[in-house]
């Protein structure tokens, strides 16, 4: 592996382990696993993951979506509340793969309905605290509207309700915060469905996300999870309990390019157009930009942590040096644990595994 | 102009009338104007710059030295520290083009110069300041070093010092501290330069940065100057006073997908990956990653906004709305002026011009 600048790095094993264990847990739950791709975009990873017995996927937009249909995916929900101006995109696809979308208005629905053809499934997006998109469950006049907007249409199927369990990320190693997050949104999830459940049998509960996934002792009452962030992990889960560090699948290696001893930095060659300005508070009360270590055989050694990036520029990263007997100097090579790994494989667009094989990733071939 | 989904729109006459400005002041100040492009990183608005009479580019990284050389581009400096991993693609751009890079190491000059095999230009990087690169003015042994390194090379040549004023961004609106910055910077600059000029009298002071370069008054002792942003500008450098929101050039065009009137705000397809995830702290003390807009003939009506997007994760910005009036709704496209324009064109990898045109972007034709 001959690495000169800054490169995502994949360890194949540890994502390959990630998958398998997710796998393994959905299936002792007996719920439908539909991880969500938007964290590596990339087909040769998705391709593990049919390895591992999936064929359901979700995606954020629907451009990615039309990426992995290209790569054989047939059957992919597009989790974002649909935008009706990409109806073009959404025909083409829907003539060729199960595609299920997202709503929340009834407007959206109609001017929708109208542009389309071919048979589309949708899911009427729930708010369940995280308070970003959604219908709220007790607003049951605008869930009415919209089931009868889907029932009008003849190319619409309604799949049953979506949510997304986005206030999970604000729990730090907190197994019983949680669960009773599940526990509070299952309820609100299930009474809805069972108000409908009389004309609509067929509906479904569609959940998840990482730390819900990885932490949350049971999964009753949902039919579907739609995890993603799990494939490579990041610092962030690690803060929130979802994962270890040596659960981490991605690392930015990067060269030093400065040191300044009297300050008691380094610099590196790694900044916001790396990593991405995704940055945590750690326990001391500072920012942090990534977890800094020293190299092993093309991957983090983690019992040799250098230090932490405390501020990031568009090419620079300062790295605040916590062991300063590892003597790191510029033309070294060091590895970065990012705080968001989803928004550091956006930034690179694309990866080197440890073995040095190239894979693709979506914002890489198609940019913007 | 037909937008669907997020899309960076330029305005060439806002662009081109920054351009002008900017390269006017510099020859009434009898500074040579070498314009950072790695705000813009696209050869066509480069080529504005060759119009306005530049023919001296600074840019961030070797990859994006490249690209402008194949662009036609003879004199570029690549301001940052040099990696001296990169000796390949060093050796490749200085065959072709008159190159200049970076050091603020012996160590690191020592090791580049047994690699090199064509003439090279050389700054040492100084810290006026900022605490991020460079080394500190009155360390002079360690300039002495590197200057001593650079004289036993057969291929270097000591250009000069280059400073980048970072510290200016922590300015607000005052002209006068921007101007003290200046004046503080350019005394340590001077000093040096005297120092060496008995044996190097060819040396230059290299300067300079978007809000010194829009706000100060005088350049005296600086032999050039090296502003980027101020091609397309942005909220920060509004804030700061570098320019007024008619002068912003770029802006993201995209979809609102919901609206959620009960709590004020409407949600936009636009995250981090379009608009990073830098932000500002407005005058209440609330964070924004943008202002938003209504539109008026493929651009911004800036009498019309409609409010502040408030969080932002990978593919939504959740927008308080200041103006309800306005009757935005989900399919109609708004106009966000960015928080940091430079990170925001690397996210989005190209650029759409108000009369539809298409413009490249080096991160999007090289992703990572």
């Amino acid at each position: 592996m001959h690495i000169v600048k800054p490169t995502l790095v994949l360890h194949p094993e540890i994502c390959r382990g990630n998958i398998g264990r997710m796998a393994e847990k959905m299936r002792k739950q007996h719920v439908v696993f539909r991880p969500h791709f938007k964290t590596h975009q990339s087909r040769q990873i998705g391709a593990w993951f049919r390895e591992a017995g999936v064929d359901k996927i979700t995606v954020s937009s629907f451009g990615m979506a039309q990426y992995f249909a290209e790569a054989g995916w047939m059957d992919i929900t597009v989790a974002f509340p649909v935008n009706p101006l990409e109806s073009e995109t959404i025909n083409t696809l829907a003539e060729r793969i199960n595609l299920n979308i997202l709503a929340e208005d009834p407007g959206v629905i109609r001017i929708l309905d109208e542009t389309l053809r071919h048979p589309v499934g949708i899911f009427l997006k729930i708010d369940t605290g995280t308070r970003r998109t959604g219908i709220q469950p007790e607003h049951v006049d605008v869930i009415d509207a919209c089931v009868e907007a889907i029932s009008r249409s003849g190319h619409l199927t309604w799949m049953g309700f979506l949510a997304h369990a986005g206030h999970t990320y604000r729990v730090r190693s907190d197994v019983a915060a949680i669960d009773q997050i599940y526990t509070d949104a299952l309820r609100d999830l299930t009474d809805l469905k069972r108000r409908y459940a009389g004309q609509f049998p067929d509906i479904l509960i569609s959940f998840g996300d990482t730390p819900g996934a990885s932490m949350a002792g049971s999964f009753d009452g949902i039919d579907e999870m739609r995890p993603g962030n799990f494939v490579f992990y990041d610092l962030m889960q690690e803060q929130i309990g979802s994962c270890t560090k040596d659960e981490i699948a991605v690392a930015l290696v990067c060269p030093v390019v400065a040191t300044h001893v009297d300050r008691g930095e380094i610099v590196l060659y790694a900044g916001g157009i790396h990593l991405s300005k995704d940055s945590l508070t750690d326990t001391d009360g500072r920012v942090s930009y990534g977890n800094v270590f020293a190299m092993d055989r093309g991957w983090c050694n983690l019992s040799r942590k250098i230090g932490v990036i405390r501020s990031l520029s568009q090419e620079h990263g300062v790295v605040r040096v916590t062991n300063p007997e590892l003597h790191i100097g510029a033309g070294d090579l060091v590895a970065v644990l990012p705080v968001h790994s989803c928004l550091t494989a956006q930034c690179m667009g694309r990866y080197l595994d440890t073995d040095g094989e190239r894979y693709d990733h979506f914002a890489g071939l198609y940019p913007g």
